[in-house]
C-alpha cells in the first residue's frame, strides 16, 4: 500500500532541473510551516518525549517504532533493521520512477546519557523557552494552532538539538510535500541509527549486512551536528573520530585518614593530578609522545575553505566566557584540525558538603581523545598508555589484588574505549556540487564550507568502508548545549532545517556518477 | 538526689592510694563485661543507632539527651551546655568528698558525615561481624546475655570507632563501680562535644562561657582516636591541628561538546590537574612556598619517645597495600611532625556509566590541610592561596560573574575552611606521669608513648586558652575506617577501653599541682 501511495506521488513529479522548482519546493516548505508551526511543535514534543539513552533498549525501541510509523505514515516505505541486543536502524525508501540519483539521509535517534541533577527540567519533558536559559529566558506553553511563533524561542529537551531535531524538521517537509504533490528528484534512503552516543559499535554490521539495500547510494548526507557560531548555516566535509579512556590510580586498599596517615599515605587525587600535568604543556598541547605524528596534512582546496572561513572566536570567547584559549591563540578552526585530549570528567571521593578528611582510595580521569585523518584509535591510545607507563605506573584492566599493590608502586587501570577514526570527502566530487549548490538554495551566500567539524559521526564507515562520498549537512543551533545538561533546539534552526531539507530533496537532477547500475 | 547518691558511693571509698586498689578496679570492671558483655554491646548500639552528624540538630540533639540520661542514671549530676542552633555540650560531674584532684574526660559525640552509598549496611543500623569487613566477615546476630563474645568481632556503624566508643566503654564501668561500690579517687567531670567532626566552631565559646565549672581541672584526658597500628595501646601528648581549603577552576561558563571545542576551550580538569601538580614534588614533599617554615622543633623528652616507637611501617605498608610511601621512605611516626597537604576529593562532570563527551564548565578539589606545632592555620591557608596566585590565577570568592570572566585569563575559587592549631602537653609535669602510670596498669609494658598524633582535636583550646595539661587516651582500632564508609570498632578495643577507665577513674591521687585552690 505504502509503494502504491508512493506511485501516486510519482505521477505528480515536478518537471526536472529548473531553479523554479526547486524555489518552489523550499517555498512550499516554508508555507507548510508558517500555517503548521504549533503543529510541527507539538510532534517534535512528542518525539522528544521518548528517553533515547542507547543503553535504554525499551525507550529505544519506542523512538524507533515512533519514527518508522511517521515515516510510514508520510508514504516512505519504512521498517527496522535489527541485530539481537542493538538498538535497530530504521530504514526507508521513498523511490522517485525515473530517478538518476539516490541520496541517503543519516540521522541518529539516540542521546547522550544524562545526569538529571544538573538540568533544569527533566531531560525527556520537552520545555519551551522564549529564548536561551543562560540569558534568563522565561518558560512559555506551547502554542496553539495559528498562535504566533517566536524563531528565537527554543524547545529544551535531551537530543533536541543532537541528534531529533532533523527528524522533528524532515517529517514536516514530506507532509508539505504530500499536501502539495512535490516528488523529489532523487531516491531519498532514510537511515536512522540508535547507537552512535554509545559509539556506534554495531553501525559497521548494519552497514555490512544490509549492504544490497545500500550500494546504490550516491552519497550519504549526514543530518547532524551544529552549524557555525556565528548562526551562519554550514556544510561539513568531515569530522574528527572519537576515542578515550578511563585512568584510576591507586594508594592504599581502603580510603584513610588523611591526619592518622596524611603525609605519608600515596594520595590518589595528587598522582592523578601529577599524571595528567604530565600529558599537556601548560598552554594545552599534548605532549604526549607521537600524539601529532600521524596527522594527514589537508589539501589546497580544504585550505582554502579554512582561510575563508569566518573569523568569529572572539565573539565565540566573549559568549563562552574565555579571557584565553589553548593553542596560544591559533584559531578554533585551525585547533579543530589537531587531535585532542580533553580530561571529560574527575571523581575522587567527595567534594563539598559530603567531603571528609580522608585519603581517598582512588581518582579516576575520563579521558576524551578527538582524532583527524590519519590518527587511528587504538594507536592513540597506545601512545597515551604508553606516556602513563613512562611515569612510572603498571598497567592493570581490573582492579589490583593485593599482590599487584605490593608489587608494583605506581598503578593505572586503564580502560579503553571503542571509537572510530575521522574522516575526509573530496570537496572537488560533482556531486557534491549538486549538493553544495542545493543547500546554498536555502542557505544563501552566508553558507560556510568547513573541511572537518570538530565533533564525530562515523562517517569513516561511508567514506572508507562503503567508498562513498558523505557530507554533513547541519541545522542545530551551535548553542544547544549538546551533550550537556538543558540541550535545546533554536526553533529558527528547525525552520532552517525544513526549508534545507526541502531544497535538497528537490536539488537539479545531475548525470549520476555511479554510470553502470 | 544525685548529689545524694555519690555521697552514698563516697562513703564507700577505697583506701587511697594502693596498687592493690587500682588492680581491684581493674578487675571488678573486667568481671562486669564479662557477666554483662550482651548488655553492653546492646547498649552501645542503642547509642550508635542515633544519627550523629553535626549539621541534623534532631539526631545531634537526641544524642546529647541518651547521653545525658545515661550518665545521669548512674549517678553523675548531668545536665546539657546550649548555645542557640549549636550541638549542646553533655556536661556531667561525678564529685567525690576528700578528692584532692580533679580529672576532666573529653568526648565527642557527633561523627563524620556519610556517603551512604558506599557502605555496606545503613550508617546507623549497627551490625555485628565476625572480623573486618574488608577480610569477608559474617554477619552475626547481636548475642543474647550470657553468650560468649569474641574479641576480634566488630561492631559496624558511624562513629563506632570515632568517638562513640569511648560512650560504650565510660557508661559499663560507672556501673560496675557502682555495683561494686568503688569511688574514683578524683572528681571527675565529664565534657562530651557534639560538632568536633564540623570543626569545633563553637567549643572556645563553649570553655569561655563555662569557665568557672571547668577552672579547677588539674589534667583534660582526650578519650578519642585510635591506638598503634601495631594494635598496642598508645597514649598521646599532641595532636595535629587542621584546616583546609577548596579550588574550583573554570573553563567556558557552560560545558562544551568536546569535539566541537577540544582542542581550544580550555579544559578545568587539566587547570586543575597542572595547579594540583604544582604544589608537590612528585615524593609528596609540599613545594609551596614557606609551607614547612614555622614548623617548631621536638624537645629532648619528645624525640626520645620518637625512637622508641615500634617500627610498624612494613606491616602496616602491607596491611595497606602500598609498595611505595611518601616522604622517600622517612617512617609514617616522623612523617606526621610535619604538616600535610592532602586532596580528599576531586569532581569534575562525571566519569564511568555517566560519563559525556563533554569539557566540562569547572573542575574541584578539596584539600585538607593538618598541622603541626606552630602552624597558623590561616597562615598555611594564605600560603596556599598565594602559590595559586603565583601560577597565575585570580582568586574569587564566589563563582565568577561574566565581566570576571573575560578579565583573567585563570580563575579559582578558593573556600576557605576553619580549623584550629595543632597542640603538645610536655611529657615531665608530675600529673602526667600519674597517667602514664594509671595506663600503664591497664595496658601494660606494651604502652606507646607518642608525641603527637597525626588526627586532629581542638586541644589547643585546652593547652593554650585554658592553659592546661590535655593528653589523649584512644581506645578504637587504628582499622576502623574512621571518617570512611563501614567506619567500626574491634570488641577487644572495647574490652580494653573499661579497663584503662578503671584504672585511670581510681588512679593513685597525687598531690594536686594546683597547690592553692
Amino acid at each position: 500500500m505504502k509503494r502504491t501511495c508512493i506511485a501516486v506521488l510519482g505521477l505528480m513529479v515536478v518537471p526536472s532541473g529548473e531553479a523554479l522548482a526547486q524555489r518552489s519546493a523550499v517555498e512550499v516548505a516554508r508555507a507548510y510551516r508558517e500555517a503548521h508551526g504549533a503543529e510541527i511543535l507539538r510532534d517534535f514534543r512528542e518525539l522528544l518525549a521518548i528517553p533515547n539513552v542507547a543503553r535504554d533498549s525499551v525507550g529505544i525501541n519506542a523512538n524507533a517504532a515512533y519514527i518508522r510509523d511517521r515515516l510510514a505514515a508520510l508514504g516512505v516505505e519504512s521498517r527496522l533493521l535489527r541485530l539481537p541486543g542493538v538498538p535497530p536502524i530504521v530504514y526507508g525508501e521513498l523511490l522517485v520512477p525515473g530517478a538518476t540519483r539516490t541520496l541517503a539521509v543519516y540521522v541518529h535517534y539516540d542521546g547522550q546519557p544524562v545526569d538529571s541533577s544538573r538540568w533544569s527540567n527533566a531531560p525527556w519533558t520537552p520545555v519551551l523557552y522564549d529564548g536561551a536559559l543562560e540569558a534568563g529566558a522565561g518558560r512559555l506553553p506551547f502554542p496553539e494552532p495559528g498562535e504566533p511563533i517566536d524563531p528565537e524561542w527554543r524547545i529544551y529537551a535531551r537530543s533536541a538539538g543532537d541528534d531529533k531535531a532533523p527528524i522533528g524538521a524532515l517529517l514536516p517537509v514530506l507532509a508539505a510535500f504530500a499536501e502539495a504533490g512535490i516528488t523529489p528528484t532523487s531516491n531519498i534512503k532514510f537511515f536512522f541509527e540508535g547507537e552512535e552516543e554509545a559509539g556506534s559499535v554495531r553501525l559497521g554490521r548494519y552497514l555490512e549486512d544490509h549492504r544490497a539495500l545500500l550500494d546504490d547510494i550516491d552519497i550519504w548526507l549526514f543530518f547532524d551536528g551544529p552549524v557555525h557560531q556565528s548562526r551562519r548555516p554550514l556544510l561539513t566535509f568531515g569530522v574528527r573520530g572519537v576515542t578515550g579512556l578511563e585512568v584510576t590510580v591507586y594508594g592504599s586498599n581502603r580510603p584513610l585518614h588523611s591526619g592518622h596517615y596524611g603525609n605519608w599515605a600515596p594520595v590518589p587525587g595528587q598522582m592523578l593530578a601529577e599524571l595528567l600535568a604530565s600529558m599537556k604543556s601548560r598552554d594545552g598541547r599534548v605532549v604526549v609522545e607521537g600524539f601529532y605524528d600521524t596527522v594527514e596534512p589537508l589539501g589546497e582546496l580544504e585550505r582554502a575553505a579554512l582561510e575563508a572561513l569566518p573569523d568569529y572566536d572572539g565573539q565565540l570567547k566573549e559568549e563562552l566566557g574565555l579571557a584565553r584559549t589553548e593553542g596560544n591563540g591559533a584559531s578554533l578552526a585551525e585547533q579543530l584540525l589537531l587531535p585532542s585530549l580533553t580530561v571529560r570528567g574527575l571523581a575522587s571521593a567527595n567534594v563539598g558538603a559530603l567531603v571528609r578528611n580522608i585519603i581517598p582510595a582512588t581518582a579516576t580521569a575520563a579521558l576524551g581523545i578527538r582524532l583527524v585523518k590519519g590518527n587511528d584509535p587504538e594507536h592513540m591510545k597506545d601512545l597515551v598508555e604508553a606516556h602513563i607507563r613512562r611515569q612510572g605506573y603498571h598497567i592493570v584492566r581490573e582492579d589490583p589484588d593485593q599482590a599487584t599493590r605490593l608489587q608494583y608502586p605506581r598503578i593505572a587501570k586503564v580502560t579503553r574505549s571503542g571509537g572510530y577514526p575521522a574522516a575526509r570527502t573530496s570537496m572537488d566530487l560533482p556531486i557534491v556540487q549538486q549538493v553544495v549548490d542545493a543547500v546554498r538554495e536555502a542557505a544563501g551566500d552566508e553558507l560556510v564550507l568547513v573541511p572537518a567539524l570538530g565533533g564525530s559521526l562515523p562517517l569513516y564507515l561511508f567514506t572508507d568502508l562503503m567508498a562513498k562520498p558523505a557530507l554533513i549537512v547541519p541545522i542545530a543551533n551551535h548553542d544547544d548545549n549538546q551533550h550537556a545538561a538543558d540541550e535545546n533546539l533554536r526553533i529558527a534552526n528547525l525552520w532552517y532545517g525544513i526549508e534545507l531539507y526541502a531544497a535538497l530533496f528537490t536539488m537539479a537532477p545531475g548525470q549520476s556518477p555511479v554510470q553502470d547500475r
